[in-house]
């Protein structure tokens, strides 16, 4: 393939990839393809060369979403108030995994891992670039030292799971994360 | 019916769900009904005209807790500290909801409600019968008075939920549920 061409599968790669992030934040996982196709103005063949299946997709969509949440970690760590960063990237952790339980359960029913959490939704990429966002608040005393990282997400995780019926999804799992984060009953 | 005949099916059937509910701990919903007709003294045909389906006998059990959990919301609403009667019939719930998955994955899975969070779980009965429970530690000022009952249930089903692969659920559950209770970072 000569050089042009290859610069021209790139391009169309991401922008194929930006509008399937795009449309699944708006649709779920549900996102029509041929949608995504006339959205990037490429054909629905130059869709299905990047990403065979649906299932393809779904995954690099969530792949870059993860990708993105940990450069904001890392972002976040050198950045003002220790506790206000970790509560910033956590916030985001919330929205994402609200956002991301349609593409997690249509990842898992393509017929893939039997666990939708930790395989896509809230993976262990995120874990290793919070590490030292949660180990900084922590050495500020605004995190208990036994805290770790796997807590704060498998909490996140849960509030998000108990929430998803709810007509108010987004809403309702910030409320919680937030009661979380205060304390349902802290010591006076 | 003769009136001994009668009492006798009572005990029977008190009998076979006292059983019931020690084996579904123990074994989760998937118990042997002959074990339970077995430890319970009866013939499997008695279960059965009690409790004509293993849904029938699941649904008990489950209807049978979660009273029990009511009953003890309402013996602690008059007891000790608020904070602390609060925080021991939480950590009830915490435990019952860990004991109650299987349970509810097995009335779901037999073709019920989709939602056997909100429909078996941990169900509004507990949220009616914690009301005061939960009022008297807001008056104490031990509670956000913005908190409700359902808050809290639902922040536990998640941490439930969100644990249940874990090889060490129970104590998983236990170590996030006492995380939100103290707060992931309560201000200073």
């Amino acid at each position: 393939m000569p050089d042009h061409q290859r610069a021209d599968a790139r391009r169309n790669y991401a922008r194929i990839l930006a509008v399937a992030e795009d449309e699944v934040a708006a649709n779920g996982a549900a996102a029509s393809l041929e949608q995504i196709a006339r959205v990037a103005g490429v054909g629905s063949a130059t869709v299905r060369r990047h990403f065979p299946t649906r299932r393809a997709l779904l995954e690099a969509v969530s792949r870059q979403r993860i990708e993105a949440l940990s450069v904001r970690a890392r972002e976040l760590t050198g950045r003002g108030d220790s506790r206000d960063a970790l509560l910033e990237w956590l916030g985001e952790v919330v929205a994402y995994c609200v956002s991301a339980r349609g593409l997690a359960a249509a990842l898992t029913y393509d017929g893939a891992g039997s666990d939708p959490v930790h395989d896509n939704a809230c993976s262990a990429a995120l874990e290793e670039a919070a590490g030292p966002l949660l180990q900084r608040a922590a050495r500020d005393g605004a995190v208990a030292t036994s805290v770790t990282v796997a807590d704060l997400i498998t909490l996140i995780v849960g509030i998000v799971l108990a929430t998803e019926h709810h007509p108010d999804h987004a809403v309702r799992a910030d409320r919680l994360f937030r009661l979380a984060v205060a304390g349902l009953s802290p010591r006076r």
